[in-house]
């Protein structure tokens, strides 16, 4: 099962032709998950090949305009293209009075259920889970209600090993048995240890998502230990003053967060249209943590 | 004085990436007035170079998205790159609401005024004039209530010869009175008279927009003998039921329009997405009215 993240939009408030707006692509054992949805995100979806009408999860952390100016205009075009199947958003509670009165005010009435889960930037909770995954938002520190966001595979099944199990009288019904780690004991009374016929399961990663947000520890024990966290670093040291005052980071602050958590890797995004160039981003990054990098629109990462 | 428009966006309501939805720029008379704003709008300025800031009339057709969906993105975009000047906005009167509560719910404080003028789609008049340009609006049909627009410039004044003036005894303040056409009666009793002095004014251009429109003869009135029209051709013959139903037109129709109001060029756009290939547009507009063409992203077009 494959676990990617794809770029979408690495930019901050103010877009440009290179960086746009806030927005990414998780595909998660077949989960299609969109993480915020800045203008012209629907674009970008198809730009990069991205099935808009299997995506049935948006989640939104907070409502600055960046991250979700491009919202209306995606479930409009899901709309106009005949999407049936129910979609489901994430955000904070204005954003549904937000979206239905500019879809009731073009008179579009969809074809499909629209289900708004309001998240306020105030709690630490699982907000979706189902066999495979779980999504769960923790607060971040912003100038207005911020969530922040893991996504997790939930721990995987052991492997069958089909040469072994031949010729030892199993029967069908003992095979999901034993991918969840179960002994077998046969009607002649013979024990199967599932550990004889099977590989131990493969290991679950996981995803954090933090932007925007200031400088703030106190989500480290939320993204401990995660495969990969993305974390937003719209300045770099020199604008450190900046920083704080607008409630943003620096990529190393960045860094310390993701070195403090043990994440196996790191990615700087909300780039400021300020920078050209982001390699200071990068050496002040890689100083503290060096699994860093900093993302591109279009980029693809495996989550691993 | 440059009189031009630029084709920002010429697709329909699925945004594809040749045709981005619908905008449009006019420089006339150094006013410069934006015409629509589709999602991406912000990011189509700055790919043509168009200054955002110096934009001051902002007319919106009606509330289907892809004719606003981009307004209130531009507008943050605006004020986080420091805008202090006046900005007004003329289109109908629930979009207020819209723009004024998602700045609200972002916490974005406009250091500029920003204007509403309602207009519904039920009235024509003149919303803007001053020294130098005139616009009016009047109701197309369509599916909402919806504005067409005329942006004409006002009649010029005579050009002085300055060879002509020279030894005559001209006072400075005389020069404005030769130009909008008076004679002048010197102390000594002689009569100049400002046919000898001056040239005609240029000629005056003008330029309609029309979209989202049904076929509708009622507009032909507003739009008489204007140096441009712009008229929406969401479809081509084959689909004109489908033209039918959903209050759009077909190339023919557009060019049927233009023939009746006796323009002198016709640009047809809002191409639906089905069609990667115009040229049947053209063709069935040209047997009609031969001066039209089918417009691209990035096009402009003098206005003369």
């Amino acid at each position: 099962m494959s676990f990617t993240v794809t770029i979408l939009g690495s930019g901050a408030a103010v877009p440009t032709h290179r960086r746009n707006p806030t927005a990414q692509f998780i595909l998660c054992n077949d989960r299609h998950i969109l993480i915020d949805c800045g203008e012209g995100t629907q674009l970008q979806l198809r730009k990069y090949g991205i099935k808009i009408q299997r995506i049935n999860h948006i989640l939104i952390s907070h409502l600055h305009g960046d991250h979700f100016f491009g919202l209306v205009g995606l479930i409009s075009t899901m709309h106009l293209l005949g999407r049936t199947n129910g979609l489901t958003i994430y955000g904070p509670s204005p954003l549904e009075n937000i979206v239905r009165s500019q879809l009731e005010i073009g008179a579009a009435k969809l074809d499909f259920d629209l289900t708004f889960v309001p998240i306020d930037g105030d709690v630490s909770r699982i907000i979706f889970e189902d066999r495979l995954i779980e999504i769960s938002t923790f607060p971040l520190k912003h100038r207005v209600p911020t969530n922040g966001f893991v996504i997790r595979e939930k721990p995987k099944e052991y492997r069958l090993i089909s040469e072994e199990l031949k010729g030892l009288g199993l029967k069908l019904e003992h095979l999901p048995l034993l991918k969840k780690g179960q002994d077998i004991v046969l009607e002649s009374g013979e024990l199967i240890s599932f550990e004889e016929v099977t590989l131990p399961p493969k290991p679950s990663f996981s995803y954090a998502y933090c932007s925007d947000t200031a400088y703030w520890e106190t989500i480290v024990p939320h993204i401990s230990n995660v495969s990969v966290l993305y974390h937003e670093a719209t300045f770099v040291q020199k604008e450190i003053d900046r920083a704080r005052t607008t409630f943003h980071s620096t990529a190393q602050q960045a860094a310390k967060i993701a070195k403090m958590a043990n994440v196996s890797r790191l990615l700087l995004g909300h780039i400021s249209a300020r920078y050209e160039d982001t390699s200071k981003h990068h050496a002040e990054a890689i100083e503290i943590f060096p699994n860093s990098l900093v993302v591109e629109d279009g980029d693809v990462f495996q989550i691993k």
